[in-house]
């Protein structure tokens, strides 16, 4: 699980196009996640096409790397579901799972965050003209990195964190 | 990663005691999420004392196999952050990098979600005494598995979620 320790947020990319078999191994990654009884309450929006990658860099001032991406992920999250309070967490493991998949791939991703209700979600609902069905949940930019160490390993661990039997 | 596509909720499990080296290996994976502007909002309570675990048995209906367990982490959200809205997101893959890294390492797992202001949420403040700058976010039970395939391959893709470049 070395995949968990080297993960970065990578945000320059090369030209290179992403192979189909790639694709497919993110998506039923991101589809193996745990979910409340399981609802699996994902859709995505797999975008490649450069003029949909460019209007969509504007949903938010972090996403300037989109139009330099191979690939762009909007995750959805359905709303009518068993246990809707418990959503946000699913969909947390979900684009984790896709992010790990692609960073065993050679890829390189950053997860553009969209919180309920901001203005990020309503621009990404209008471009797409999204049904009340779902709702934007994330955006993940992806692409082969331009430095091949861009992946690689910075410590996080923090012990003070940590609390045993008691807090 | 296949870890990925054969972790599975896992509930039952052996007496065997979990090595102190796997436990910090699952924290550290934890740790190593992603998080909205790197506010890292987590904190961990590692319970192997089995009267805590009897007790925290009756946070949830869906919690009865943590007695049978040798750990159980409670994750916590801390909650003074940069960007509260997305700290349900960053915690979603918390906890799915601790699972995986457990899978890894031939253990089980089952994620009990707790949803924000429920009664889960009160019952484990209230037994920890937690100081309002944390709220339990969830509890993963942990142990190794009875049956040693119980993480196993079961497919979850379904093609109808993925939408190609417009919804």
């Amino acid at each position: 699980m070395d995949i968990i320790f080297n993960r970065r947020s990578v945000r320059k990319y090369t030209e290179q196009k992403i192979e189909p078999e790639k694709i497919d191994r993110m998506l039923r990654a991101a589809m193996q996640a745990p979910s409340a009884g399981n609802q699996q309450p994902w859709e995505f929006i797999v975008i490649d096409d450069k003029e949909t990658l460019v209007k969509l860099a504007d949903f938010s001032r972090y996403a300037k790397m989109l139009p330099g991406a191979a690939l762009g992920i909007v995750v959805l999250e359905r709303q009518t579901l068993k246990y809707p309070p418990l959503v946000e967490q699913d969909l947390g493991a979900c684009v984790q799972n896709l992010m790990l998949q692609a960073t065993e791939d050679g890829l390189g991703t950053v997860w553009l965050g969209i919180s309920r209700g901001d203005e990020r979600e309503a621009f990404v609902a209008e471009m797409f003209n999204l049904p009340e069905s779902v709702r934007p949940y994330g955006v993940v930019s992806i692409g082969y990195p331009e430095d091949e160490n861009a992946n690689h390993f910075v410590d996080r661990y923090d012990e003070t964190r940590v609390h045993y039997n008691k807090y």
